[in-house]
């Protein structure tokens, strides 16, 4: 007899967990992504700002689960989905079926219907992302060191970021950290600690989703390292040379977006009520309504059992956890169980020894925070030589203000 | 008084040895690169093979020269050299004087007039080449463990070296082992171990530069690995499919050519002789014929006296430092000296524990020869940081037979 085949969509936080939580389980698992690596999205902002290069936070998702013999992956892109059939169409030709299905493909970028946007401030959701952006962190400082009309040369050294969520305020504080530490001393012109860093968020404060004081401690710490920060304005338009906020202009050759996401497209091919960022609405068990044989996960599910959970890594790693429960009560003829959130914790970094946190009920600013958030994010880290590598990087780079990534490519 | 404006062109080897030689001089520096990194090529294939990665051998050209005052460092192509007036053209619109003006901007891939070769075996000269080989060789295996058809399957599973110097000897031995080692239990399908890697040298031997038994004794480790040599074969076709050798044809999905190299452009702008791989040819104290201010060194340079030099680091070091000592001579109104070669050694590896190296009249093979080759790259590697990473990744590398680099990209 065929064993029970689970088909996971995705090897992000909750695709890996998913996988990984069900090596016992008599089930044959294909896990499919259009990525050969998993990536540790929490760093990402460094990778962008070349303080660790983009094989230091990656993984080959067959290297991961190399050792799990029940576990087969393939390179490629989900382009439908045949619930009736049970099964999936893979860059639009190879047909593969079912028992069960997880998405969990996460997100992407999103700039609210202006996609000329894109051109003009990138996101960053993947290694690709990353480096084009440190391409032009690095460009703007090159073209500037040899500029001769003071307007332009101030534009050059204006970098502008657009969304005060933790991505946004560790890009502003890795920004600002370039300029005063790394790249002090390597030119001749210009004086890299006077660029200028503007992070621009719509909400009152940054960090919104940020509990008590700790989005004015955040504001607090990134002004003290120099960031400036503008929050209540919402961006109106963004084009090759800055930024308009309503009546305002920034003018500035480098913009970054961390203002917007939506969910991966595979979402769409389901047929499905999704939420207005597209994703997948589930069921209390995680299932899609009417079929309890495809579950959503992580960042593409909309779970709202109370409240919508956020879209980061302990969610998408505590649901893939989940959904081989859910095949385990299958099996054994018992009810799913509904999935239940434990919120671990809250953290972002704001630069050097700043960070904030929140853990269990706990709120930490500066010193310790950043403390808490190094440890947590090295022992998440997946791989044992990623986690070997970060830390020598980390160590090295703290010692010396130094960032070592920092190729202009392409 | 304008002190001497020094131009150098090219921030690799011999480019970085005459700035760094003229660091006691009353010169100014302008050094000149399109990239703003100082690459160390003799590791080039190992980013190819996935086993470092780019910034492991890369440096910024900026860090490298922070503490010199006199030198600037400027990102950017010269388009065009006016030899009377004594000036350059960069980017086609800037221009910069010189009094002194060193050609170090080495050489280019060539595929011998036959350009539309480039697309199916490219090249190995800069690290986007590098991550494009690496791409194709993760992505043939990627393809092969999900093709049902054995004869496509085969071909995706062929790798071609085209050209048996060191760098296509370096190359087929990292070729087979990420099939033998790597990746040998990350499939299910197919078994990497079994991949085929053919290098093809047109000459009766492989490294026909070395000397005495060294060609043969790298032919026999490179077949006691399993690398296939076939020599006194020549390439007439390369295309989408394959490699044509006269009668004979191999169906492989990856070809690499290493084969042929030609000098960057930049010589042409001189307007004088250039052999006829596009070198400028240089008088016996490095410089251009009755342009005594304007002087070539490294790949970029042929010098013939009495025999052509070979196209490595040592030789472009070594007429950097000449370089300097030309222009103190010519600040004290001395004559200067001919440039002469010191022939430090040749060495090339095979895989792990492998190589050959000929040393002050002295033939090593195998084990040794791999020691004294590690030994001598890791010093040579420039930046404390670059040779304490890659120690730490090749001692990791040969321990747990990893290959860290391994990530698809674009």
């Amino acid at each position: 007899m065929a064993r029970h085949q689970v088909i996971i969509v995705g090897g992000g936080f909750g695709g890996l967990s998913a996988a990984k939580a069900l090596r016992r389980q008599a089930v044959d698992i294909l896990l499919i992504d259009r990525r050969n690596h998993h990536l540790f999205q929490p760093l990402l902002y460094q990778v962008a700002g070349a303080a660790l290069a983009p094989g230091d936070i990656a993984e080959p998702i067959r290297s991961v689960l190399a050792h799990q013999s029940n576990v087969e992956v393939l390179l490629g892109e989900v382009t439908g989905i045949d619930l009736r059939r049970r099964t999936i169409t893979i860059d639009g030709n190879a047909t593969r079926a079912y028992d069960s299905l997880v998405l969990a493909a996460g997100m992407v970028n999103h700039w609210f219907g202006n996609d000329t946007w894109r051109t003009h401030a990138p996101g960053l959701k993947t290694l690709d992302d990353a480096l084009e952006i440190r391409r032009r962190i690095l460009l703007a400082y090159e073209r500037a060191e040899w500029c001769t009309d003071a307007a332009e040369r101030q534009r050059l050294l204006t970098f502008v970021v657009v969304g005060g969520g933790p991505t946004g305020v560790e890009l502003a504080g890795a920004l600002k950290e370039i300029g005063a530490q790394t790249l002090r001393r390597d030119f001749r012109h210009i004086h890299p600690e006077q660029a200028q860093v503007i992070l621009v968020e719509s909400a009152p404060q940054v960090l919104p989703t940020f509990g008590g004081h700790l989005p004015e401690s955040a504001r607090k710490q990134l002004v003290r390292i120099g960031v400036e920060v503008r929050t209540g304005l919402r961006v109106t338009a963004i084009d090759e040379f800055g930024v308009t906020l309503g009546d305002s202009r920034i003018e500035a050759a480098t913009v970054l977006w961390s203002a917007g996401i939506k969910a991966a497209e595979v979402g769409t091919a389901l047929g499905m009520p999704l939420d207005q960022s597209g994703r997948i609405v589930v069921a209390p068990d995680l299932s899609v309504s009417g079929h309890p044989e495809v579950m959503a996960i992580g960042d593409i599910a909309h779970f709202a059992y109370p409240d919508p959970l956020p879209g980061v890594a302990q969610v998408a790693l505590q649901m893939g956890k989940h959904v081989a429960r859910n095949l385990q009560d299958d099996g054994r003829g018992r009810p799913r169980k509904p999935f239940r959130y434990r919120n671990l914790g809250n953290m972002a970094t704001v630069g050097r020894k700043l960070a904030v946190a929140e853990i269990g009920g706990f709120r930490f600013a500066g010193y310790l925070a950043w403390l808490i958030w190094l440890f947590v994010h090295l022992i998440a880290l997946v791989g044992f030589r990623n986690r070997f590598v970060v830390l020598t990087q980390w160590t090295w780079n703290y010692i010396t203000n130094e960032r070592n990534s920092r190729l202009i490519r392409g």
